[in-house]
């Protein structure tokens, strides 16, 4: 089975080491006709680029994305699409001492336990630098998404950093492109400036939980049983490096509700069926309703730490190590643009599948 | 794409509604030599029936699961093993009223507006009724996996009801058979017994939080990036009806620490790598560590309440709805077979993957 | 892989044995709304029924298919279609022998040398039996079709009986139903008679080529490279019982042939562009050009025959086997159904991945 | 679904066109610890690479692989491979007039009329310059068999070049290398090069047939029904570009044979079963015997000739055109290299799912 790949119809397959010559992503399935061009993908890439502050690895790489097949005179033919990064900065000589020491926390020894061979240098193809395509692709996707459902707008944000959370109340999307954080709340931003400085400087590392809000999703997306749009979410989601949770609406906190409390009711609106709140995440039954799809995912503190850590080597004796290359102190600032790529790789995805297999005939309301 | 299919190798399609004539899963890839028979499919079905004690559904369904193919003088052959359950207690009187109007909370409306048809009865396609099916093939997985990873042994249990937890400190998997709620802290299960009494007699229904462990999984399991076995696990357990929320390890609380805190430290044993903690989940980069696997899935309450809801019909006028037909008040005690058996699909298909990529060189330590 | 799953968006999976309770096929991915019950389709499975003349095999089957999910009050809904068909006749005593020996030509000697285990009776999975769940969801497949492209005609016939042809310059269509081996030339099929008669007398059995011509196919249908609509059409056929090779448009003949020759000119006619010939068979690049499709797949004559044949048993020593069982002296005959139910099921596939992926931005012509 | 890869645990996605700035393939499921590097494969490259000789395309192309992914220290690592050419010799102004007027006999007008946006330049596509990534994925598949099936050796030759067949008398594997036409045939080939000087000069082109041979398969790969051997290599053949005809063993003539004397017998051997001889082609039931395996495919004369044709440009007007670019007189001979890849990327798939599903228990005889 094609592992490293990931959609139904619009299907994205990335490859490539962190310190390999190029990593990048072989998309198959992009409708034709849609208008792209590199610079149009850059400007997702830059989002997620590292070295852009001091809260981000200091690794310097341009992340130049080329196209290299599947577009023709700026529009997408509809064959695969080719997009490759070289890699710029490969300071291989950092990553010396984990060849034979395995990193705790990180997939070091999960990956010699499997294939008995790794390339080790910055993790090799577990290291977050895969996540560069992914936000390629997903920069595809979104061109493909602004030619089939114009009104669709997906907005990823940070909204706990550790043990800090936003405030709901002062929830604003405008200021989510105001600070390094993405975070939706101002003064929770200054908060967490100061708080990962400090963090920083002690050479730790801390988590974050990421919400991705997508609207002007039509109704009728997804699939009943196995195929369900949240399945999909999901998957994609927990496909990323350092994702231990991922929720729909109310997520885990749906368990601590009654019924009477939870279930959306229904009135009727002057376009269709409007919804008294949104507990359900804009998904019922693995379907989209036409709500806001909301979705939430947490990013574990990366392991890649100055604190010394018991670990064994490859021929199993026992030592220590520090990782001392060059890394994120919250690896979750860099997933927001990661996880608004996926939503939009499945969201393109399953509007492609929706076009296939149901025509002129779904059922209209009133 | 098979949109009704889950898995790479064993692959599980499941099919049929809440009130047509039968449901059943199609199995492919299930390997040749397994000894299996109904009785021992029956054993996981009794397990998750409907109406056996006051707190699920009082629907009477036999639930026999019927063996039609792929099965020779007691044992797989390697060819699709067709899994059959027919309905028998089809009371479709108790669903006329649904046929015009939309359910809050369930998947009505968005099947019609889907599809523009839908079997109402029941739920139709979206009925946990669906979840039998999963049953039968997660006993098949079972019997598979006791033939190729003896050790392996999978156990849920609900750790949440509403608003009330487990004490972790009273953990003890022994209690999980000896109550009706699959709980494994015995004094918690009486206090439920007493909050799910009141909440019924209300009306009302309450969501719960399962947890399944998977103990003795070699390993090696996964894949790097799409196919993880943590992205195969969360899209498992999200596509169960009711679903919202999903968690490895941690999970969302990954979120909260620091990375000081959250790595696993690894030290040498005499069987192998052995870790200090299993903040994990059993599970770095996407690949089994060979610890237990634990994941945690929140299930919603029940849409289907006495209380009175707001609602549209089909003809888009606004309207109420009483769901009078025979419910869960807590689906979630009922969801935990299912979770196990979701989980004993994957592991099985990423056993199967594994030994097909990689033969006999993974990597040994020391 | 879901290793007995066909097709990309209207997937089916059969499943079954010859002498088994039921054999049938599970097909996920059919549009809603499509009328269907259960005798439409079995009009088209009593085409392939056995037993209806002394040319085919004389094993009494109904064949009577039941559909248990997926469709309600008439219509399909969207979801999983599980159409089954129980086996009636089934004379396992007529298989003894092969238990042990493997029948030459046959799978029993390779089945057992992949599985170390297989049902014996009747040749298990790899009975004929099998194909009568292809023509089940080919008919399922027309269904949808006489709603999405109701021009599509597809027809079958017989253009080759062991040594003797058809001649081209007497091909009718409207001769096809009129004799017992869907033969489109009246002299041939006399003469096929008294052929088949005096070889079913001797013993022995022979091959068959089936050409099907599918008029109506709206052009754009395919894709350029691995999922081109030869490749599928191809796999398609190569994958029925018995088939050893197969022909799109010219076939193996296009390699004795000129460019000059062989390129079909194109004219502009009334509604689009027109072709002077179709060497092609209506596909060019793996694409539909909305000529005819014509392809041709040659049967090989069954194995199973009445003159002794030298093989071995299970332990290794040599021996010999006449198989006595009912069988088809041209199996060829009832392949005639079954090549067009797969030619239908990859239509139909095709034209729903191609309404996924292009919409209104197909290029117009003129 | 990805139309553009192929295999089931094997997975080659090829990318790129004629002129665009490369083309590759997207490797996954490659096993681990395979000893690679670009010199092994470009060994492959060089036998498909155009201009060797005065019966190819002219068109210079280094045909340079470039490994950008997978590989570590000589070794693939279980990861993607990304396998790069880059496209040297893009002269596009041969390739003006063909932006408007559509080639008869290529793809140009089924790509127009699907999709409304192609790469006209050298076909895009659908050039048969996709056909150097199968080269490079097949090198690769060579590789891993060498680790897991060290005695299977496969050779493609042609057996026929337009109205000129080999004498089966004189075939001789070992003169496959040494004539341009990789004729197993030395009289042969000497005559094929008179023919094709003349058939050049005259500006006309013509077709082949292709044979390829694998020795040393293991009996047991294959799957019963869909997932055939033969299916999957009967779509690898037909997916590569202007192929029309694809046989197994006896192939079409099958269908003139009677079953006394198609039926190969089996004896016992002092290693296993032998058999009388090998109609079948190496395969029975979908799953490989253990004999040579034995296939067939037509290609059909490029379209790409001197001679005036008629056609219609893309606003509909009728015209003629004559196809001036560098191209093959006998495509087939660059398509034997071809064969041989999608053989072997075949063989390796099937041998991984073999491993995946069956372990130890497979049928033992005597």
């Amino acid at each position: 089975m094609s592992l490293n790949t990931f959609g139904h119809l619009f299907r994205v397959t990335t490859w490539g080491e962190s310190h390999g010559p190029a990593l990048g992503a072989t998309v198959d399935g992009c409708p034709p006709g849609v208008p792209i061009d590199e610079a149009a993908l850059q400007h997702w890439l830059d989002r997620r680029k590292p070295g852009q502050n001091r809260y981000t690895t200091q690794r310097r790489e341009p992340d130049a994305v080329r196209i290299l097949s599947g577009v023709f005179e700026g529009q997408t033919t509809g064959t695969p699409v080719q997009l490759m990064i070289e890699n710029a900065d490969q300071r291989s000589k950092d990553y010396g001492e984990i060849a034979e020491k395995f990193r705790p926390g990180h997939a070091d020894i999960t990956y010699w336990q499997k294939y008995g061979i790794r390339d080790y240098r910055g993790g090799g193809r577990s290291s977050a630098r895969e996540t560069a395509a992914r936000v390629a692709a997903g920069g595809l996707a979104r061109a493909a998404l602004v030619e089939l459902a114009p009104d669709l707008a997906i907005t990823g944000y940070m909204v706990r950093m550790g043990p800090r959370e936003i405030d709901r109340g002062r929830l604003d999307l405008d200021e989510v492109g105001r600070n390094p954080f993405w975070c939706p709340d101002a003064a929770a931003a200054e908060d967490w400036a100061s708080y990962l400085d400090d963090l920083r400087k002690s050479g730790d590392s801390v988590g974050a939980v990421i919400e991705v809000t997508a609207r002007g999703v039509p109704a009728g997306l997804g699939a009943p049983v196995y195929g369900k749009l949240d399945t999909d979410l999901a998957a994609a989601c927990m496909s990323i490096n350092a994702v231990k949770g991922v929720e729909i609406g109310e997520g885990m906190a749906a368990a601590t509700l009654r019924g009477s409390e939870n279930a959306d009711e229904i009135t009727m609106g002057p376009d269709g069926p409007e919804y008294s709140s949104n507990h359900a995440g804009g998904i019922l039954g693995g379907i989209s309703t036409g709500q806001d799809i909301v979705l939430r995912f947490a990013v574990k503190p990366t392991s890649s730490i100055l604190t010394p850590r018991r670990t064994i080597t490859k021929s199993g004796e026992e030592t220590e190590i520090v990782t001392k290359g060059r890394h994120d102190p919250c690896v979750g600032i860099r997933a927001v643009p990661v996880g608004e790529a996926m939503v939009a790789c499945v969201l393109l995805d399953h509007l492609l599948l929706h076009r296939g297999q149901v025509g002129s005939n779904r059922g209209a309301i009133g």
